[in-house]
C-alpha cells in the first residue's frame, strides 16, 4: 500500500489524478491533497472520502511514498526535489523536468524500463505526444521509423478548467448572437486572446525563435527522448480546437522497413494501451466525443499512404486528462510496484 | 454585360453565387435563379431585387450566357450539357465533370490558361483542393513541389445548410444537458449520423476501397490535374470541424529545389489571391471565424519543416463558400470576359 501526494490537486489534471487513483486501483493507504495558498482549506470530494486541501511545502513529502504533481513548471521545479529528498517518488506531469538528462520520460507502454533507472523525479510527456507515442509504438517496434508529420486537433482541456469553461461560454455568447470575450486562450498569461468557440487557434504554448511553438518543439524532443532514437524526424503542426477533452492527431509516419498494411492494424489492435476502432463501412473511427473518458489511444483509419514510399496515415485520439496526463503518470508509479 | 443563371440558388453555395456576383461585380444584364421543383416558386432577395426562383429545366439556359451551377453532381450531369448545347458556358461546382478529360478543372490563380479551351462546361474544384491550390501555388511556381501531406479542419458549411443548422442545434443541445440528435453529419444520405459539435469527424464524402474518402481523393487528383502534373504525391486526412464556414489546413510541402524561408514568405505575401498573416509574435495567424467572409487564401505558420530535406510547413484557411466555391466560380466566369 502506498501513501500518496496529488500537488495541484484542484486543477483539471489534478482532479483526474484523484478518479485515476480509483479507476487503476492504485494501492492507496493515504491520499494527501496538495495546493497553491490559494486553494488550502477547501475540501475536496473524491473516491477515498472528504479530504482537505492543504499548502504545498517541502515537508507536505515527508513520510509519503509518491507524489504526483500537476501545479505547472514553478512549483514542480521548486518541490518535486524535496519530495526526492524526502523519499517520496515525484512522477511530474510539468514540462520542468521532460529533458533534463538525469530524469526519465517514460510512457509506459514504450519505456517502463526508463523509469527504474530515476532518481526520485520521473517526467510524464506532454499529452500530444504521450497520445502519439502510444499510437506508433507498434510501428516503431515493428518496422523501425524515419520520420513523423503530425497535425494535432487539441482541446481545450490542455489548457485547463479555465479553458474548458471558456469554450462554454463564448459558445453559449456565440450562439446567442452575443460578441464572444476571449480571456484565457491561446494563453492565459498571453498578451491577445483570441475566440476558441466555432473557431480554431494554430497556436498552442509560446512561439520559438524557428517559429514553431513550444507544443511543436515537445513532440519532436520528447518523442525522441521516450524512444531513445535520436534519428526520428517529427514535425508538428499543433492546433486547438473547439472540443472540450479529447486530443486527436492525423499522423503520418515513414517507416525504415517494408510493412504489409493488414499487419499494421493487428499489431495496433493487440498493442498496449490501444484500441483500433477502424472500420470506415460502418462509420468507426475514433471521435473525441466518444473517446472522452477512455484510459486507451483510439486509432482509426490506419491506410497506406502511398506519396511516399513506406508510409502510413493514421488518425489517433486520446483522452487528454485521462492518458494525455493522469493515467500515464499513474500508470509509471503502478508500473514501479510490479 | 451577361445573362447570368445560378442552378441550386437556394443552396448554401448557391446564396454565395448571388452575393458573390455582386462583390466582384460581375456585369449581369440579367440574373435567373434555378432550383428543384421543390424551391420554385420561392421568392429570393439579391442585390439585383426581387427574384422568383424556376424550376431548372433544359430551355432554362437558352440565350443565357453563364450558368452556374450547385446543386450536386446528378443535377450538373443532367443540365450542363444542355446548358452547354444552348450556347450557355456551364460552371460547374459539382465534382460531376471534374476528372473529365474534355472539361477543364480551374483554380483562376493557377490554371486560367486551361478555361480558355472549353467546350462549354468549366468544372470548379472541390473546396479543400481550391484553398491547397493557391495556398502552395507560389511555392510550386518558384520552387516545384515534390510532395504534400495535408490535414483538413474543414467546417460543417461544406455540408451544406442542413449541417450548419446541425452544428448550431447540437450545440444549443449539447450546452444545455441535452443529447444532441445528429441527422446530416458525416453524410446525409449515409447509414450512420454522429454529432458535430464540440467533437471531430474524420470522414468526408464516402470511403473508398483503399480506405481513403473521396474527399481524400479529390485532393490528390484534382490537384495534379490543375497543376497539370501528375508527378505531385498527395496524401491527405480530411476531418470535419465544429467551425461554421471556412475550411484550414496543415499543410507539409516537399519541394524540388532549395528555398530560403523568407523568400517562401514574401512569394505568399505577393501571390495571387493570397493574404500572408504570419507574425507568431504578435499571435497573428489565420483563424478560420476571422477569415469566414474573404474571398482570399490566408496563410500563416509558414516555416521550414527540417525532418525531411526541402520542405515547408504552413497552414492555410479559406472560406469555405466564398473562395471554396461561389468566389473561383465566378473568378473563372470574369477571367474569360477578360
Amino acid at each position: 500500500m502506498s501513501k500518496v501526494c496529488i500537488v495541484g490537486a484542484t486543477g483539471a489534471v489534478g482532479r483526474e489524478m484523484v478518479q485515476g487513483l480509483k479507476e487503476l486501483a492504485y494501492p492507496v493507504s493515504e491520499l494527501r491533497l496538495l495546493a497553491s495558498e490559494h486553494s488550502a482549506g477547501k475540501t475536496m470530494e473524491t473516491p477515498y472520502g472528504l479530504i482537505k486541501v492543504e499548502k504545498a511545502v517541502p515537508d507536505s513529502f515527508k513520510g509519503m511514498d509518491v507524489a504526483f504533481f500537476s501545479a505547472g513548471s514553478v512549483v514542480s521545479k521548486e518541490l518535486a526535489p524535496e519530495a526526492a529528498r524526502r523519499g517520496c517518488l515525484a512522477v511530474d506531469n510539468s514540462s520542468a523536468w521532460r529533458m533534463d538528462p538525469d530524469v526519465p520520460l517514460v510512457v509506459p507502454e514504450v519505456n517502463m524500463d526508463a523509469a527504474r533507472k530515476n532518481k526520485g523525479i520521473i517526467a510524464n510527456p506532454n499529452c500530444s505526444t504521450i497520445i502519439m507515442c502510444v499510437a506508433i509504438e507498434p510501428i516503431y517496434r515493428n518496422y523501425g521509423i524515419k520520420r513523423i508529420i503530425a497535425a494535432t486537433y487539441q482541446a481545450v482541456s490542455g489548457a485547463g478548467w479555465a479553458a474548458i469553461e471558456e469554450l462554454r461560454k463564448e459558445s453559449e455568447d456565440v450562439l446567442a448572437g452575443r460578441q464572444a470575450k476571449p480571456e484565457v486562450l491561446p494563453m492565459k498569461n498571453g498578451t491577445v486572446h483570441h475566440q476558441i468557440a466555432f473557431n480554431l487557434i494554430p497556436h498552442i504554448d509560446v512561439f520559438m525563435e524557428d517559429g514553431y511553438t513550444k507544443e511543436e518543439h515537445k513532440m519532436v524532443d520528447e518523442t525522441r527522448k521516450i524512444f531513445g532514437d535520436q534519428s526520428i524526424m517529427v514535425c508538428a503542426t499543433t492546433v486547438r480546437v473547439p472540443v472540450f477533452r479529447s486530443h486527436s492527431e492525423a499522423l503520418f509516419v515513414e517507416t525504415v522497413k517494408d510493412f504489409d498494411i493488414e499487419d499494421v492494424k493487428d499489431a495496433i489492435a493487440t498493442g498496449k494501451g490501444l484500441v483500433l476502432e477502424d472500420d470506415p463501412a460502418k462509420y468507426v473511427y475514433p471521435m473525441p466525443f466518444k473517446v472522452s473518458g477512455s484510459t486507451l489511444v483510439h486509432v482509426g483509419r490506419v491506410r497506406v499512404d502511398s506519396s511516399a514510399p513506406r508510409s502510413i496515415a493514421l488518425w489517433a485520439v486520446g483522452d487528454q486528462l485521462k492518458k494525455g496526463a493522469a493515467t500515464n503518470a499513474i500508470q509509471i508509479a503502478l508500473g514501479l510496484l510490479e
